[in-house]
């Protein structure tokens, strides 16, 4: 192909479109100007724009409007800070060159196995962004029902560490926690960090946003001290206090994860082994050397069963052995959310009355988050067999944890106190009886119609658990907003259909 | 989900955002609009766009720049066109619902076999346009591979006729012939729609614009005589005349074929299912009984060998006969270019050249076309075995050919003299020798970056043919285009790379 010829009849000024198109990069040409029609371009064409050495492949829109002008390509915002730009440089954008690795996913659709060589040149261009959605979608259909064997997985999770940074520590063992989803409230990495990094454990923790959530660990954390931490500074924190709670996007850590996360979540498939190679990808990425996986199980939840849940464990634990990660799998309650708040400052709010030993605070979150600890003080070796719950216990209750946690935020920047919500309202029983299940979909997505987690503040609680008797007119849920109009809407949400929370008669 | 309550934060006034997406649906709304704020859509959220009973599903790209204002809600050029909008009504945007089909595609995703009912849901909700291009890239994937038994594709192949529009005609038997493209230049249609009609057979006629392709059928015939017809013109003319050809895409025949191929072109997967399934079901839908199948097999073709070209023969037969086509396939030599003309007018004066005998027309397209024309008068019962090639050529030779298709032309609306490029450029050999082989792709792209088919008179004259002595400085190809830069592009793709025209040393 001609892409650099003297022939080319000319570049294109670089403007900003100020159009969000997620995480998909969109040019927007005029679709009478020059290099459309020289290129021959046709709408949704897949081009590479180029400037300053780095090309950034993106999908053509073309534009009749007078808001651009012939000499001007416009740029959707992800694409816009892939290339880095600030207006008015001159760009050049060309038909995207063939990528070499889509025969592998040709090969893979035909049913055929990859080996490292050609998943690793897959995930390569994967986290480069050089496929476009469709070609993406494939990928994960693709290995989707089974159709990666475990070499294939184990080739797959390694690939996606090999194309993104990798951070190494100086100390051992690395520890790590993670939660396979679903459930709201289930904010333990607070507690777990502090207690076991008051114990001498080194836990490096990178949290990751809300992406369908209404809160994010490292969203709930952000409420009560910085988390969008350079290396350097998670370095300082963790080398003095043993731990950190931070922010895992802004280091490229198994950057295809997040390319194909943003597939995953609407196809809605169930694949296992991508769920396995984004976990361990992002665990190895990181450093961690022994893992703790919590799997909530329950109807609402992410895994829904107990068989499915041995399934996934089987497939952590063998695949994070062949790429060298020590990995324990506990199967936990998934019935109904933790703790009482949803929504990043809620749930921050939970977790300081559970290290602060307060009366009120939810127990629920604090068992989950001590046994848990027991747990990976144990796998750490800091505790004999058996003995890690009663250590974690005594470290909490000491109030040792709430002064490492303390001393993490200040490392980190400073702990500050969450926001409130400017307006509630509450959701009461119709009738008496007693709960026989909370919907943890549901939930979730009235915190987030309240405006969790873009507004910190916003969100809801949940002032029940399973099987506690309810009177007639007694507070259920309170939800929280910062505008009167999220809050009217995410009632209606709550109020509509079948109840959030189901109350069996008596 | 809360879609249509009194809470309800408000409408957006339609605006035409002038942006072409090819046949994506986009609405563009500001971020921090009221709808987009209550109903917590985020970029990239799949949505409805409802107005006056119609509700046209939308892919959301925020907006934060100052052309689009609060109370707006911009679509571009599809959604506009499927909503049927002037500019100012009052709009809803809400959540897409959750599709039932969608199922159905997860179960074929996780390798189970899809009976009727679930092919038709799915395919209902394709032609309607329901399906994000994530959803489509996955059914696609998931149906390449051989993982279509042959029960499935004819049901997949029934419901993409039953959810289209179907047109009966009261004559019998009807007549349709169909490539499996790939090869530029093979504008038989034109030739043996006039044949078999001058003979008394029944051929309507429906072809496809260009989709890759330098010119489709349509395209062709659109610079000889108008090919948008509506079906009452369209039954006049076959009436009167015994065939027509006319541009099949304004009727939704099988309206799910034309969405899939969208994904499926840039996908590059080679699916013997939906390709079947594509053909035959445009050939039921237009209401076809018979239909000859020309597969040309080549390096540079579609079909690469002649053991895929029998398998694809077998598969279009059997599943043809379930749902009640006769088919037949005739193979054919694709190894170069059919004819000289590479573009929608060069063709048409190549065509034009036959119908008149002239003594410079391309015997190649000449042969070919008669081939097809005499197999067909066979299977339509109008010539006994054998002896249909002799009835074409007469028919063609004595000028009844070209009277038909003058008349054909007259009842679509007036034959016209296609188009002249202004710009022309000669193509030079380097060296003397013999044609050993020509590139139908890189040829194809040639003629298309000189315009085709875009302006009519663009493309490329190809003057040599396989095996054929070559001097050097002997014109290989013609450029035509009607701009200077679209030309000099053209050419420096030409000269790029290995050649176009393979000449080999004697």
């Amino acid at each position: 192909m001609v892409t650099n010829g003297s022939v080319l009849p000319g570049r294109l000024r670089a403007r900003r479109a100020l159009i969000d198109t997620y995480q998909q990069p969109v040019v927007y040409m005029r679709s009478d100007c020059a290099v459309c029609l020289a290129e021959g371009f046709e709408a949704q064409a897949q081009v590479e724009v180029v400037f300053d050495g780095r090309q950034v492949p993106a999908t053509l829109h073309r534009v009749d409007a007078d808001w651009l002008s012939h000499d001007e390509a416009a740029l959707s915002e992800t694409a816009w800070q892939l290339l880095g730009l600030q207006g008015g440089e001159s760009l050049q954008v060309r038909h995207a060159r063939p990528l070499e690795s889509l025969k592998f996913l040709r090969a893979k659709v035909y049913g055929r196995k990859l080996d490292y060589d050609s998943m690793h040149a897959l995930i390569d261009d994967i986290g480069h962004g050089r496929l476009s959605d469709l070609h993406l979608a494939a990928f994960v259909t693709a290995c989707a029902g089974g159709r990666l064997d475990e070499p294939e997985i184990v080739a797959l999770t390694r690939a996606m560490v090999d194309v993104g940074h990798r951070i190494q520590w100086p100390l051992s063992p690395v520890m790590d926690k993670h939660c396979v989803g679903g459930l709201p409230g289930n904010r333990t990495t607070l507690l777990v960090v502090p207690i076991v990094a008051a114990c001498g454990v080194v836990m490096p923790k990178t949290s990751s946003r809300a992406i369908t959530s209404p809160a994010g660990t490292a969203d709930t954390m952000e409420t009560l001290a910085p988390v969008t931490l350079d290396e350097a500074t998670m370095r300082r924190v963790v080398e003095r206090e043993g731990g950190c709670i931070a922010w895992g996007g802004s280091a490229r850590l198994s950057p295809a994860d997040d390319v194909l996360i943003r597939v995953e979540r609407p196809l809605d498939l169930d694949s296992e082994a991508q769920l396995v190679a984004s976990v361990l990808s992002k665990k190895a990425a990181v450093g961690s050397e022994r893992v703790l996986i919590d799997v909530p199980v329950g109807p609402t939840a992410k895994v829904r069963s107990s068989a499915a849940a041995r399934s996934l464990a089987a497939s952590l634990v063998s695949v994070g052995a062949a790429i060298g990660l020590q990995v324990e799998v506990v199967e936990t309650d998934g019935r109904q959310p933790v703790g009482r708040g949803i929504g990043p400052a809620l749930e921050a709010l939970d977790v300081m009355a559970v290290l602060h030993r307060r009366s009120d605070a939810p127990q629920d979150l604090r068992e989950r988050a001590l046994m848990l600890a027991g747990r990976l003080l144990e796998m750490a070796g800091r505790a004999a067999h058996g003995t890690g719950l009663a250590l974690a216990t005594r470290t909490l209750d000491s109030g040792l944890a709430l002064v490492k946690f303390i001393a993490i935020c200040e490392g980190q920047g400073g702990l500050r106190e969450p926001p409130r919500a400017q307006h509630t309202e509450v959701v009461a029983a119709a009738g008496a009886g007693r709960v026989g299940a909370i919907d943890n979909r549901r939930l979730a997505r009235a915190a987030k119609l309240a405006g969790a987690p873009h507004d910190p503040a916003a969100g809801a609680v949940i002032h029940v658990r399973l099987g506690e008797p309810v009177a007639a007119g007694q507070p259920l849920i309170t939800l929280h907003s910062q505008a009167p109009g999220q809050l009217a809407y995410a009632l209606a949400y709550v109020n509509s259909q079948t109840p959030i929370v189901a109350i069996d008669p008596t």
